[in-house]
């Protein structure tokens, strides 16, 4: 069976300590039943990372959605877009009618500071919290001339000046290069502007069969991958293949010949290098370019490829288990032409990316990606 | 797709604090593949609760297993069999031809004593932890003469004495019912050889499509619930609707007309009152009747409908997410006649029941309900 997407929505995006999961939640889950126009619906998959054991039911409960099974998923920073791979699984094979998928995490509460990684993790027993991961492969890009500090600051300027027209994002400006490279240093080469900051977040989808609909947004096809052990042999930074590999499967199921075929991107730039890298691995850019596409404007919103036109991870915010669907959520939006001072022109066709985690060795510890289709 | 399980495996169970999860899931592993005559499958669904973020992709890269779908799932005591349940789909719509579930849990080296209810819960500010949320369904039971303290301590006898053939559970032993209701009082009325102890393991299962095989259970049926709310007008105590409610959806899929027609059943008894009320709730035993069913051996091995042969959560242990998958590769190795001195006569037809959680007024966060039958 052919899956929409019905309806999406978020909760505003920020360090929110004052609110809980169910606050956070309830925004989010309100807005895509309204969007979606339901009020039900039959199954629930729930992302989260930190959240708690049962965090999912006891969020779910206080919105009075009960009853019906819910499976809460962890994938690390592709939490969000695990769960709707699973939730579009489901509606695919008649499995369920019609599903929701969440995403929620609040990490103001949780950490202060990067996130620890696990002690027993090579990675971690190594001192490498994610900030280091992507520095190392910023420093390789550097190394090799294969990008600038210049380069690397300007995908940092493009998605604070996306975010100016993005309300619930958690930061928004109109930097420089100048500035974002002398703002703190975080991990060498990667500034404060350069990293994701700490987030709360929470976002829906609606997902059920597709209808000819004005507001159904058409999956045309989502692949995961997980696990996949980082090949040092390699002539890619970290992150790169399982990204190109994932991409590959889900241009496959979508009928597309390369990801240049589509007209907007949302993609995970937890870092500016992690933009860079991944707009080269789905084949955006020409390998070696997506530094350049940065600062020519390539990616940004009136480029030929436009990337991020939210603000991405790195000024919406990635509250881990909500970023997957955020994106989404995006996608959504400029695939019906909703997106206002934002909105891609005469956008057809969008792309998701998520990738997430960077413990023992692996490429990620998941990578989803999910090609969508205008009504 | 008609579905079966190709093979079993769990690790010993018991407090592990030397060891570690890859430990503990290396063995069930192990023994799963090489039980299905395996060294591969396409997808891994993963049941753990309080598992740190990213732990099944370390588990399962540290075993090799790389580069293939894995989603990690939580859904309480329901963990191991929500994993479960979703390999099942994806093997029955023919998503993935050969996958494995694995549960593991390491909470000898998390918690000292009880779980800890997360204070953002009605029972968790209430100081409810689970013995004393089970307690006051015993309680109740005992106050309206349902049951006798000597027929609840009769569940513990049985299934430590069941557990005397089980070289791999946590605890076993020849108990009298005076000796149970003599040790040391945990939650009134629950004594502290009716409550699970704090374990550590892991068990996994391959599934795959059903053929002609010596060796293949097929899977009859399987169903989930969760989130159900409790309704306090209800007659019963918390956690018997959920069941009974997951029993009918399980036994509809499965074709049976009662629980009765199973020949054997392992079921949530993470507290002996939590075997009583599982049995009368699946209609194993007449309603009221659970306690008595105990103490006159119909729930014992050689009775009419033998319970718990593996000695269930009070003997072989509980570790959290493994204890669903534990439940499933004993009723697996009861219907391919493996049990050894724990064997069922001629047992064709079997079922595993597993219920979790009790948090925001939820009767039970999950329940999942399988039906298997024999080569």
């Amino acid at each position: 069976m052919d899956v929409a997407v019905h309806g999406v929505g978020t909760s505003h995006f920020g360090r929110q300590p004052d609110r809980d999961l169910v606050a956070l939640a309830w925004d989010a889950v309100r807005e895509a039943f309204a969007d979606a126009a339901v009020s039900a619906v039959d199954a629930v998959w729930v992302g989260t990372v930190f959240g708690p054991p049962g965090v999912a039911q006891r969020v779910l409960r206080a919105m009075g959605i009960t009853g019906i099974p819910v499976v809460t998923v962890e994938n690390a920073c592709a939490s969000g877009t695990t769960a709707f791979a699973e939730a579009h699984e489901a509606v695919r094979t008649g499995r369920y009618g019609r599903v929701l998928a969440l995403g929620l995490e609040q990490l103001s509460t949780a950490f202060d500071g990067a996130i620890h990684p696990e002690p027993t993790d090579p990675e971690g027993r190594a001192g490498l919290a994610l900030p280091a991961l992507y520095a190392m492969a910023a420093a390789r890009y550097l190394h090799l001339g294969t990008a600038t500090p210049e380069q690397l600051a300007a995908v940092s300027v493009k998605n604070h000046a996306h975010a100016l027209h993005n309300d619930r994002a958690q930061y928004s400006g109109r930097y420089t290069v100048e500035e974002v490279l002398a703002s703190r240093m975080i991990a060498d080469p990667l500034t404060l502007l350069q990293c994701c900051p700490t987030s709360d977040g929470a976002a829906a989808a609606v997902l059920g069969p597709a209808a000819r609909d004005a507001r159904h947004v058409t999956v045309r096809g989502v692949a995961m991958r997980s696990g996949q052990p980082w090949d040092h042999r390699s002539p890619h930074v970290w992150g790169h293949d399982i990204v190109r590999d994932t991409a590959a499967d889900a241009l496959a199921a979508a009928g597309l010949a390369a990801a240049t075929d589509v007209d907007v991107a949302e993609v995970h730039d937890a870092f500016t290098i992690g933009e860079i890298v991944t707009t080269e691995a789905l084949g955006l850019v020409p390998a070696g370019e997506g530094g350049k596409a940065a600062t020519e404007g390539v990616t940004a919103l009136g480029g030929a490829h436009p990337v991020n036109p939210s603000g991405g991870l790195l000024s919406r915010g990635h509250p881990l288990g909500a970023t997957g669907l955020a994106q989404l959520a995006e996608i959504v939006w400029q695939l019906r032409g909703e997106a206002g001072a934002r909105q891609v022109d005469r956008a057809r066709l969008g792309l998701v990316e998520t990738m997430g985690g960077g413990v023992s060795g692996l490429d990620g510890n998941a990578c989803v990606i999910t090609v969508l289709e205008a009504p």
